[in-house]
């Protein structure tokens, strides 16, 4: 019996279109002799198409997404359209309205892998951040813009229901992980009403997973933590924004954004996830070929994770692994990469 | 003519008398022999003042605290203390109640100084961190809370006249440095009102100042640049919240808090300064004289340079450097490293 992925590809802006195109080269290696078929659907969504119809997106793109099994996802962005307008009109609208309240990334330093830190240790956590609430909301506003008594505000919104069900995915997480260890980020001594929410929902969260120790840092904290002994993380839970930074500042140190992979993720599998590099869109190299496609292959491996297709994703990440061990520092283009990463797959396929 | 400062000393929690004596030491081997005196006052603020009488900072204190000409604080905050209690009504309050708008942060990677990043590089910059508004406003609320139904909110409020000031005086500070480069670092894609109000006004106060380089960074990438090239930085300016994230950060990589200074800064002179080290107040270590105030020592330069004491400011960093340069990894008591400091100050000053 044959099972069918259908599968939506947002390749997007800039070096979005180049790593989609090894991401689904290495995919589809992955899947050469299985009962898996992936059927693709390109969605042009983005900087061109907001140029050409001033559109980001509309009812009915969600509505053809929704039909998807998955979404891969490039990169969004472009210094000619205004900041924001695709942020929040595309890529955060996908992840809200799909309600991806897991957005996972997780950090390894592979054997061999470049990093700035003088000894970064065994390395390997992974950032469950919550993505569709705090400060990235939209809830702000301004008044008397442009003028000396403008006002502008942002309120980050954090609801019992939005933070518990993330702690608890990030406590599954923690706990099926060998180390059991979730460390909550925050900063509940001056945020303190969204703080303690928090505090006290991985407090509650936690009296059910006995076996997880459970440890807390202050953001500010916490970065200091992620430069002088990384590998003393195992399951981050935090907020929105703070993913966001930390989640940089992670790629950063485990071999830069060029390796960071992620996952927006609906654990409850109403709609379909989300998997796209850490990356933007980087429009000083795009077009060039000389973007690193890991982050997006890897997120492919997160995604054959997420579907259920646990070998296939570990082929690729094995693959991955052995491909950077071997690198030399030398240049090579976007596609030697995934040439590169497919024909170690393919060696890794069962026969 | 004799000049009196009068100083007001908040030694504060844990080892925040420990080092604030080490800081005071060195202040006043730097002043003797000068017509400057010190008059101090210690004030009795945070966990042990809480615990006997509930208070946290009383309009007597603030009103005693104004009749100062600056303040030196060591550290404010204890685990016997509700979290946010201290921090919001005392160390806030202050910064908050005597208009500290600018928030001080100087990185240097002194030669000889252990730094977790492989090649730091020639890193020498300054966060000017917003100290009066942003999210640190305490403009939050909760709803049903500990119900499952909670909403718990936080507003970051920003205003033209508060963003103004704060990023004229970071331009001022990078036009009078060799490199006159200022970067704004806000995340104006997501936060966009608040974003664009800081960038509008980067963009028109930048106007006056055509010599001064300008840059701008997402939060996220800045974590990334400031550990893979740190040394590109001159000035940041930023919100509260992103610079109290940043500078943890920088300190981390460039020397560990037990480096970092700070000074809280009302540069209209209207009210006293405060000049505090980064680090917390370290419950883990208190009272066993394993703290290294050099923070401290490097915060009461950052006074007297406010002061315009300018060569005992010097004196005192110069003192400083020379030492770090000589530094073994050995362990040395708090005041140990204060007396090495105060007899390195000693030797420099002029006969
Ligand atoms: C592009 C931007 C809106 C996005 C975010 O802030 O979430 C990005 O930085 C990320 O981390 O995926
Ligand atoms: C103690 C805390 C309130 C404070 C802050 O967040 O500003 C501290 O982290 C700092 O950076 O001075």
């Amino acid at each position: 019996m044959t099972r069918t992925i259908k599968l939506a590809v947002v390749a997007g802006d800039g070096i979005g279109p180049e790593v989609v195109a090894e991401g689904l080269k290495v995919l589809d290696v992955a899947l050469a002799g299985s009962d898996v078929r992936v059927e693709r659907t390109p969605f042009d969504l983005g900087a061109a198409r907001w140029h050409r119809t001033g559109e980001t997106l509309t009812d009915e793109d969600l509505a053809a997404i929704r039909e998807h099994d998955a979404i891969l996802l490039g990169a969004i962005g472009d210094p000619t359209v205004p900041s924001g307008v695709l942020e929040r009109g595309l890529l955060l609208k996908l992840r809200f309205a799909l309600d991806h309240y897991v957005n996972l990334r997780p950090s390894r330093v592979y054997p061999g892998v470049p990093t700035p830190l003088a000894d970064p240790g065994d390395v390997d956590f992974v950032v469950v951040r919550e993505g569709t609430e705090g400060p990235y909301v939209g809830n702000g506003g301004a008044i008397r813009v442009g003028t000396p008594h403008e006002v502008a505000n942002e309120v980050s919104v954090n609801t019992a229901f939005g933070v518990e069900r993330v702690v608890r995915d990030a406590f599954a997480r923690a706990q099926a992980r060998p180390r059991k260890k979730l460390t909550l980020v925050h900063k509940h001594n001056v945020l303190v009403h969204a703080g303690h929410l928090w505090r006290r929902t991985v407090e509650a969260v936690g009296a059910e997973f006995p076996d997880v120790a459970v440890d807390y840092l202050h953001v500010d904290a916490a970065t200091i933590f992620l430069v002088t002994d990384p590998a003393r993380f195992d399951v981050i839970v935090t907020d929105n924004l703070f993913g966001d930074i930390l989640t940089d500042l992670a790629a950063a140190i485990s071999g830069g954004i060029g390796l960071a992979a992620s996952g927006n993720i609906n654990p409850d599998r109403t709609t379909p996830s989300m998997f796209e590099p850490v990356h933007g869109s980087a429009p000083d190299i795009a077009g060039q070929g000389k973007a690193d496609p890991t982050a997006t292959v890897l997120s492919v491996a997160l995604m054959l994770e997420h579907l259920g297709l646990t070998d296939q994703a570990r082929r690729i990440s094995d693959a991955v692994a052995a491909d950077i061990a071997e690198r030399d520092g030398a240049a090579r283009s976007t596609s030697a990469v995934g040439d590169a990463l497919a024909a170690r797959v393919a060696e890794r396929v069962p026969a």
